[in-house]
C-alpha cells in the first residue's frame, strides 16, 4: 500500500493560517437547486379541511393527486479566484446532511469554507430524504434516529462502553480530536434516515453528476457507497474520488471500468482495533488491493500511520480538521486537479 | 392606510442591474449552527441489529436513551461591506425551508443573495421539523405534504380551478409573475410539515433572536405568525418586521408592547378577491388598524395598488422579485436600518 509521507510533511509544515478561518470569501455566485426524483400518484383519499395556523382561515386540501418525491437538494458556492480545475461535490454520511461540512459544532471553519477558500467551485448536497431534500412516508420501513450516546461510540469519539449520560463520566480515546464540549451541538445536526433508500439516493446523485460534472467527488461514511456506485455508473465524469471513512468499497466486478479515476481513502485513528470499524476498514483495504491489481490508482491513508492522531469518524469536525483538509488538498494538487 | 408611493417610484426607477444577479459577493465569513430544542428520553424498547448499508457490517443499535429534538438550523452569510445596521433574519413559510429565499426555481437570484449583496448580515433558517433542522415522529398528528396542484391555486399562481395535470391546460391569473415553466422545480422545494408544532417553532426562534439580535426579521406566510409572536416576546430585540403575505397578524391584546417596532406588510396581486386570501388579507388589515390606533407603526402595501402587478404568494420567486426586494430595501433604508 502506498503511503503519503510527502503529503504529511507538507501539511504539517503549512501551519494552516486557515485554522482561524477568517480570510474573506469572494464568490462570483452562489445559489441552490433541486435535482432528480419522480412524480407518484395517490388516489381514493377523502378531501380534508385543514387549519394551517391555529386561529387561521381553514383550507380544503385534496390529498389525492400527484406528488413530487425523491429529489435531492444542492447548494453551490463559486469562488471568484477559481483554482480547482473541476467542481468539487461534497456528499454527507447517513443520518446527516450537508451541514456535516459546514461550521464545526464548536464554531470553527469546516471543510466547505476551506475548499471554497482554496478556490474550488463547491456543490454541497442533502441526499434524498435528508434535510432540504424533503422526504415522504413512501419508503419501506421506519426512519431511524440515533440516541444521544450512539455516535459517541459508533463514530469512535470514545471506545465501546465509554458513553455516559453524565458528561463528567464520559471517556474518549486518548488524544481524541473531536470537540466533545460541543457534542450536544453535533447531535442537533442529525436527521432521521431510512435504511431502504440507497437506489433512490444513487439515482439522484447520478442526475447531479450528469448536470454538473466532470468533477471531483468527496464522500463520507454512508455516501462512500454512493460515491463508488456513481463512479461505476459514470467513470468518465467522476475524475477523482476522495472517500473519508467510507462504509463500503466499490464493486469488485467493476474495477476495470474505474481504473483511470484516482481514489484517496482516509481512515481516522482507532479504526484498526475497533470491533466494527476494523471490519469496515479491512473491507476497504481489501477492495483497494483488488482495484490496484487491476491497474487502478487508489491511495489508502490511515491517519495515525502518517502521524495524525486521535481522529474520529467525523474528522471534518475534529480539532485538527484543517490538517486533514490540507492532506486532501495536497493529494488533489498532486493529481493535477487544482492550481 | 399609508401607501408607499415614493418607494414605488424609486424601485421602478432603479431598473435593478441586480436582476442579472452576477455581481460578486464578498463575505467576511459564512457558516451555520443549530439552536434550540430539548432532550427527551425513550425507554423499554428492544435492542436492534441494523445493517446501515446493504452488504455492510451489522451494527447493534439500542433505541432506548435520550434524543435531541426540536432544534432549528441557521445558515449565515456576513458581507465584507456591511451596510445593514443590524442582522437580517429570513424565516420561510409552511411546508418549505430557507430554500424559499435562495435561487428562484427558474435559476435567477433570490432574495437571500439580493440582501447579502446589499450588505446585510443575513441569517437564513429552517424551522423546527423542516429541512436541515431535522424532525422526529414525536409530534401530534401526521406530517402533511402538498400534492402537485395544491400550491398552484392556494399560492395564487392561477385562480381556483386553474390547475390541470396536463401542463397545456393549466391557466394563470392574467400577467402572473410566477415562473410557471419551473413549477416542477418549485415543488421539489417542498418538505412535509406538522400542523401542531407552532409552540416548538416559536421557542426555537426566540432562542435564535436571543442569540443574534437586535435585528430585522423577515417572515413569509406561516412564519408571519412566528414573527409576530417572537416580536411580542422580544419587542426590544426585533427592531423591524417585514411580513410578506403573513397568514395571521399579531395578538390584538399585545399591540401596546410592540408599537415602537416598525412593520411592513406586503400582499401580492389577486389577494383581495380570492375566496381564502381575501379573509387572510382582511385579518392582516384589521390588525394593522388596531396596532396603528394604539400608536404603532405599520405600513400595509398591496402591490397592485402601487403598480406592481401579477404577484403570487411566492413573490420572492416571481419574475419581478427584484422589484419587490427593492421596495423592501427602500423601506428599510427609510427606517434608518441600513446605509
Amino acid at each position: 500500500m502506498r503511503r503519503l509521507g510527502i503529503v504529511l510533511a507538507v501539511s504539517l509544515a503549512a501551519g494552516s493560517a486557515w485554522a482561524q478561518g477568517k480570510e474573506p470569501i469572494a464568490l462570483r455566485d452562489m445559489g441552490s437547486f433541486h435535482v432528480g426524483g419522480r412524480v407518484i400518484e395517490i388516489t381514493g383519499q377523502p378531501i380534508k379541511e385543514i387549519v394551517f395556523t391555529p386561529g387561521g382561515v381553514p383550507a380544503k386540501m385534496d390529498p389525492n393527486g400527484k406528488y413530487q418525491v425523491e429529489q435531492m437538494y444542492v447548494q453551490y458556492f463559486l469562488p471568484q479566484n477559481r483554482k480547482g480545475k473541476l467542481p468539487l461535490l461534497m456528499w454527507h454520511g447517513g443520518g446527516l446532511t450537508g451541514v456535516t461540512y459546514e461550521t464545526t459544532p464548536d464554531g470553527r471553519a469546516g471543510w466547505l469554507s476551506y475548499f471554497i477558500r482554496k478556490g474550488w467551485d463547491t456543490y454541497i448536497s442533502d441526499a434524498v430524504e435528508r434535510g432540504r431534500a424533503g422526504w415522504t412516508d413512501t419508503f419501506k420501513g421506519d426512519a431511524l434516529s440515533l440516541p444521544l450516546g450512539d455516535p459517541w461510540e459508533r463514530f469512535r469519539i470514545g471506545p465501546p462502553g465509554s458513553w455516559n449520560d453524565d458528561k463528567a463520566k464520559r471517556t474518549t480515546y486518548p488524544g481524541a480530536q473531536f470537540p466533545i464540549e460541543a457534542y450536544a451541538q453535533f447531535m442537533k445536526q442529525g436527521v432521521p434516515r431510512w435504511l431502504t433508500t440507497d437506489d433512490q439516493i444513487v439515482a439522484a446523485y447520478i442526475e447531479l453528476v450528469d448536470k454538473v460534472c466532470p468533477c471531483v467527488v468527496m464522500v463520507h461514511s454512508q455516501s462512500g457507497t454512493f460515491g463508488y456506485r456513481v463512479l461505476e455508473a459514470r467513470p468518465d465524469k467522476v475524475k477523482a474520488l476522495v472517500a473519508v471513512e467510507p462504509t463500503l468499497g466499490g464493486d469488485r466486478n467493476k474495477v476495470e471500468s474505474i481504473k483511470t479515476t484516482p481514489i484517496l481513502v482516509v481512515y481516522g485513528d482507532n479504526a484498526k482495533d475497533h470491533p466494527r470499524w476494523s471490519k469496515i476498514r479491512q473491507g476497504g483495504v481489501d477492495y483497494a488491493a483488488v482495484l490496484r491489481s487491476a491497474g487502478g490508482s487508489i491511495d489508502v491513508v490511515d491517519l495515525p500511520d502518517v502521524g495524525i492522531k486521535g481522529n474520529s469518524h467525523m474528522m471534518m469536525m475534529d480539532k485538527n480538521n484543517a490538517e486533514i483538509a490540507d492532506l486532501i488538498q495536497k493529494w488533489l494538487l498532486d493529481k493535477g486537479l487544482a492550481q
